[in-house]
């Protein structure tokens, strides 16, 4: 089990018990997940929130913080000798609760106890959302709710409390997400030397990066998006073959044994040259890309950031004749949301968009700052004031959908901005994206991990040695 | 979307009809599966039972075969603009369908007033045991009964008539099987060529034959087993780093883009040599796989087989001084289980352990065959009668578990046939397991896909090649 000392976690309970007025907090850990039956599981992957506060790695144990007594528990069962036939020796739940600071451990049972006790006592009990079937039904098991109701008794004074702690990150969360962008280094450098090699399948690339991730760390952060149809924002198939002329997008992490995320995208041609066109597309994107870093500092909303790239990226595609007329009333009327219908980032942790679950809103916005509900802008993830200590992404991207275009095409929409006649030739470029994961310090930014190449130069040479 | 001719699908379906009297026979599709918060998901896996009769390998879908009218069912909705956005273009579900041979397709609305009327009209509701939370939630808002009772109206006459069908392997289905093996031949290979150099993490071998299996076909069939710790049966750590006079065990297959299953032990010794030690066990447990496999034949009972593989094991233990006395006498008292504590085998196909979520008893056994409760036998999935079609595995092992050693040395149990003294100086050894996947044919047996080293002559020529 891969454990930061018991301070860290001590300390973290603390301050959670000091954002909580009273009453209990119940943190379910996950379960083991079935792949295709119940004995085949999918790797297990102990729930974010849990392994923050408690730090065990392992499935069926419930944590609960009892702010009004300041106790912390761990409640588990025990293993016997069956479990350890299969299983191996496992420690105690008793020796791990010790592990992570925690003297008060019990069975499930006794667990049952305690909350039907608290219960009666009319006492509040708060939990956050769950998001697979098995915690529903657990949860409506164990404070007698229907599993349809349990959403609505979420506490969100829980979620608040564990977001504004979750959300600044401590110096050994930042040497672990480091670590993640390394094992990323790695993915991306090996799937540029490998699509410099025309006709082989994409699977074949995102299986071997996704090995890499395996065999330095944990499992990928998140499903591998690797494709030659890079303008499907979220492609995990992996059958086409790729060829010459086509832009292949990558955008993968990795999780350290620790569960820190990385989440990196590259764009590369296909074959390891840039054609004149796609030099044109990838340059704009990646000023974008170098133009928001540059702008990230405590105090600025990272809606205004989002705006900033959208604005070097219509630049760049008023350059290569895609767009036209003034780029900030292009900008203002959203009319870049064409090419780019997502946000530019979201913060970055123990999950890869940190702490979604919670509620994107909860996480990305404040009262200060309120969601926009506009196509393409209202997937901006990420919109508050930046603080010293987030981590997140910053991930300009440039699309050519032909769904999309047809659309818009037929609505006549935004065309003082957009010329559909060079767009209609752009059908077959695909999509480019380029991403990195920041660190907020106290005075600008910090680009975490070693740098992975990303200028039209650094790229080529690094396909210069296929594999 | 990897599918086989339509006639595949028409085929099963006809084939469960004529099996079933009446009602309608429901098969719930897999939901995508969270991994950390609801958006970021494992690799989605379809249900084995949906695949097998609907083919298609899409989330969200739901098939139903109306045994009374003879009519065939999907029922899913259609994509959105935004969907094609994140996901691309998609096919329609009617269009889907049509590539399984079935022209009636709905919404998951219609679906609803389907089955309403059904019940309505007291027709009988077939489906199989739900084994992620979301089937139990599913069928639960579909049938209009809570949760937890949803296991006492899964039909028992459905599950049987799904497993005659789906045990009789297919042409089709065996050349995907034979595939699946061949990409666990590049897996155990290159496993072994790694395991030639002491000192590096279990994670980085299992890491980079995950990513093998990814790259060439589909996911793992099941969580890779790889330890210098094999005595511990189910042990899904690779933190250890594996070191000189250790063997090492690998437990590993792959799907493929059908998902079809391979299922392969092999272990070898660290440093690429076997030791004298190593080479008695491993022997013994070679010629356990090799006698078990050559009496492979239609008509068998795979309880003889097994307990014909525990007698092969047994003579090889007491040749290396480690067991004494009648070797009959030993196996009938079960006195092998110390060191064999699980079964030979069970059958393979679409899941590792092919329809286990159906009920092992209901798979591996059957009126004329009921399976012991003896420690360790116990753990024999597959007792019953081998028919022409059947795919299973192979899979004898010998380990020196510790805690088990200690627990029958303090009862003396069989000291008649266990030389304890010998055995105390092996509690350092590890385990052994040699697993193949077998075919059985009209007259005998043949074994899938290309032939994997095994003999120690074969593993050490393998392991001169370094990785």
């Amino acid at each position: 089990m891969h454990l930061f000392d018991k301070e860290t976690y001590i300390n973290r309970r603390q301050k959670l018990k000091s954002e909580i007025k009273d009453g209990l907090l119940l943190f379910i850990g996950n379960e083991e997940a079935s792949f295709n039956y119940p004995a085949n599981t999918y790797a297990f992957r102990q729930d974010s929130n849990f392994l923050y506060f408690f730090g065990l790695d392992l499935y069926n144990l419930v944590g609960v913080i009892d702010v009004d007594a300041d106790k912390d528990y761990i409640f588990g069962n025990d293993v016997d000798i069956d479990d350890i036939i299969w299983m191996g020796p496992q420690p105690s739940i008793k020796d791990m609760s010790a592990k992570v600071g925690i003297s008060n451990s019990d069975t499930l049972t006794n667990l049952e106890t305690l909350l039907s006790d608290a219960i009666k006592e009319g006492r509040k009990i708060h939990f956050l959302p769950p998001y697979r079937g098995e915690h529903k039904l657990q949860l409506s098991g164990l404070l007698g709710m229907k599993p349809c109701s349990v959403k609505d008794y979420v506490s969100l004074e829980l979620i608040r409390g564990v977001v504004k702690i979750r959300e600044i990150k401590e110096e050994v969360e930042i040497a672990e997400i480091e670590k993640a962008v390394d094992i990323a280094y790695e993915m991306h450098t090996t799937s540029m030397r490998m699509a410099a090699k025309p006709g082989r399948v994409e699977r074949e690339i995102a299986g071997t990066i996704e090995g890499i991730s395996l065999a330095m760390g944990g499992p990928v952060s998140f499903p591998i998006i690797l494709s030659v149809h890079g303008e499907t924002l979220h492609n995990h198939h992996h059958d086409n073959t790729i060829e010459l002329g086509q832009m292949m997008v990558t955008d993968g992490g990795a999780e350290t044994t620790m569960h820190y995320a990385s989440d990196i995208t590259r764009t590369v041609p296909v074959g390891g040259k840039f054609n004149d066109r796609q030099k044109a597309v990838y340059q704009s994107v990646l000023d974008a890309n170098v133009k928001a870093i540059e702008a990230i500092k405590p105090g600025i909303e990272y809606r205004e950031i989002h705006f900033l790239a959208a604005k070097v990226l219509v630049e760049g595609l008023i350059k290569a004749g895609i767009m036209k007329g003034d780029v900030q009333a292009a900008v203002d009327a959203e009319a870049h949301t064409l090419f780019m219908p997502h946000g530019l980032g979201h913060q970055m942790g123990l999950d890869v968009h940190d702490m979604e679950g919670l509620g994107e809103d909860n996480v990305g916005y404040n009262e200060k700052t309120v969601r926009s509900k506009n196509f393409g802008t209202a997937y901006l993830r990420l919109g508050k004031e930046l603080k010293p200590g987030f981590v997140l992404t910053v991930e300009p991207g440039c699309y050519f959908i032909p769904a999309l275009i047809d659309k818009w095409k037929a609505e006549n929409k935004h065309s003082d901005f957009i010329n559909y006649d060079v767009v209609e030739t752009y059908k077959d470029f695909g999509g480019i994206r380029i991403e990195d994961d920041i660190l907020v310090t106290e005075t600008g930014y910090r680009v975490l991990g070693k740098p992975i190449p990303k200028t039209i130069e650094e790229v080529e040479a690094v396909m210069a040695n296929p594999l």
